[in-house]
């Protein structure tokens, strides 16, 4: 069996579960490789994969005897099989974040489970810790996003609206990668006080800030990455608000290791921003991997501690309304006694 | 009140429920016009509707006075807020196909909800009837479907991928729309053989068939329309299926009106194709409208009877493994006495 199968079932067999329904599709491509549309139940002796027949094919072509996964056809599925997948157990987990009230009382009905549990993200959390083959994967859309990056650098002029640059940067990740990771954020003049800014019409100007947050998929895992750049020149307002974000964010890179503190992290930066009359209005950062926010979350919110293998972003901003904005952020793993930035791209002012 | 929102308090009052949480999108915007993420409470006396700061400004733009919805900040809810909202009511409503499990039981906590009914869709089968305002967004998109049509047949060349093809659809529509309604399917050659191909590299060929189901949102509105097209000329095995799937196509037009059974004419149709040796392998249409994808479906596993302004497609195909295959779709508004075809795109053989 392969050994994210193995790690859940000995995680079932700590919680007392015989039995787990895992509806998540990210969860399932985590644990099986497996991008469709289906279900995987964990039984006390087998993995079942139910899928429909457009996805019978593909997904056979994914999986090795290794999985040791059985695919079916949902139609091929009678009302017998379906109660005796779980027929010996007496504990059955189920992703309570993930299906409907509905498709709960199906499951309920259709398989005749005894005790249904709620199992509060068990996947989820252990998505946080990367292999090498995650990290890989992510490496590689942190290469391709600086990339992408130089290449826009290149590419942006007056007179281009912010939804055609957001749309080049889409239209590069459809071709070098497995397309986007989010709707990439290109912000410029004072939308870029927005930090959630949606692209519009607005043409760049001669003398211009952009702020541009994007990332791309590959395999399935995301990358991440903001800069906030100039046109022409860095005007003088921007330059200490500028500052004040980059130290900050370079120190959080300091500061990231395997057990470290996300809260004190946070409120570091916190304390800096505020002492100089401004404000840390959204996290410091977040997971990535097979989602875009995945945890932990950089946050004075959290009592978590970093882990070795971890991934998360490194994105303080200050934003000021009306005015402007600045983010800078980086994908970063976390290693033992200290972190590797993933994404390479230049962070002192640039002007193009 | 709004006319949508002044229904389905008669409604609600029709299933003896006193407040009712919609959680569903499409129904919000159904109800409120609002595109926004947050949740609409029915209270005894009040609308309200709950969201957070980043769409605020946005919300009160879109609703007038006449809509009487209340909009509260999320973060501005206090714990007696949500105990008062629903202290009064005996029971209240929910959509038991939106909510996840885990957030139904957050409601339960959270609002201290005496008896929490399952709602069963109410609220889509009311959005089955379009009003005047929506069919006029429809039709709107349905002719812009059109015009992107005309301009695919200039714009496809031999050599061109799929993938190409159908980044110009999405590029087309971005422009004259508000974006796709789903990914626009090209499948060339034998790919045309798979009811749900997604575009790949294949180049189209000096001699090709070219199927392309495309169709974009207008005001969150969707349109949907396939034509199956030639490169060079029409392969002789090609004809006849051909033939027999546009007679289809168009004897269910003269049978699309008020009353008419979807089971009977779905058989029809799989009666002329089983005669000729072959299958209708998928539904012969569905609904649509804010979804693109929505009851009634045109099945011969539906009771339903077609109504008075429902808007529905005829999309028979057939599809010869490993060969190729044919679907030719219409986006049709039901009316009284027979319907209304909203997508006007030349039916008969096209070559290119």
């Amino acid at each position: 069996m392969n050994p994210k199968l193995q790690w859940l079932r000995n995680k079932m067999g700590s919680l007392n579960l015989q039995g787990m329904i895992i509806s998540n599709p990210k969860n399932i491509k985590y644990l099986t490789n497996i991008d469709a549309e289906g279900i995987l139940l964990i039984k006390r002796k087998e993995n079942i994969y139910i899928t429909d027949g457009r996805y019978i094919e593909h997904v056979h072509s994914i999986l090795t005897i290794n999985d040791e996964i059985i695919v079916y056809d949902s139609n091929d599925v009678s009302t017998d099989d379906n109660e005796n997948f779980f027929m010996f157990c007496e504990n059955v987990g189920f992703e309570e974040n993930f299906i409907t009230y509905a498709t709960y009382k199906e499951y309920m009905r259709k398989y005749k489970i005894h005790n249904f549990v709620e199992t509060e993200y068990i996947i989820e959390k252990q998505r946080m810790i990367k292999d090498e083959e995650e990290l890989h994967a992510i490496n590689r859309a942190c290469n391709i996003t600086d990339e992408c990056f130089s290449y826009m650098l290149q590419f942006i002029k007056p007179g281009m609206t912010e939804k055609e640059i957001a749309y080049e940067i889409e239209e590069y990740y459809r071709h070098m990668a497995d397309g986007i990771a989010f709707d990439p954020i290109v912000a410029s003049g004072e939308n870029t006080s927005k930090p959630h800014a949606v692209p519009t019409d607005r043409k760049i100007e001669e003398v211009d800030i952009i702020t541009i947050d994007m990332g791309c998929k590959v395999n399935g895992y995301c990358s991440d990455m903001t800069r906030t750049i100039f046109v022409g020149k860095v005007p003088d307002a921007v330059k200490p608000i500028y500052d004040l974000v980059l130290t900050n964010q370079k120190q959080v890179l300091d500061e990231y290791r395997d057990g470290a503190s996300v809260r004190h992290l946070s409120k570091i930066v916190e304390i800096n921003f505020k002492m100089r009359g401004h404000a840390l209005i959204h996290s410091l950062g977040h997971g990535l991997g097979l989602d875009i926010h995945e945890p932990p979350y950089i946050s004075h919110k959290s009592d978590a501690l970093l882990r070795e293998n971890m991934v998360v972003t490194d994105e303080p901003g200050i934003y000021i309304p009306g005015k402007f904005g600045v983010r800078i952020e980086d994908t970063i793993q976390i290693t033992k006694f200290g972190c590797i930035k993933l994404t390479n791209s230049e962070k002192n002012y640039i002007i193009i």
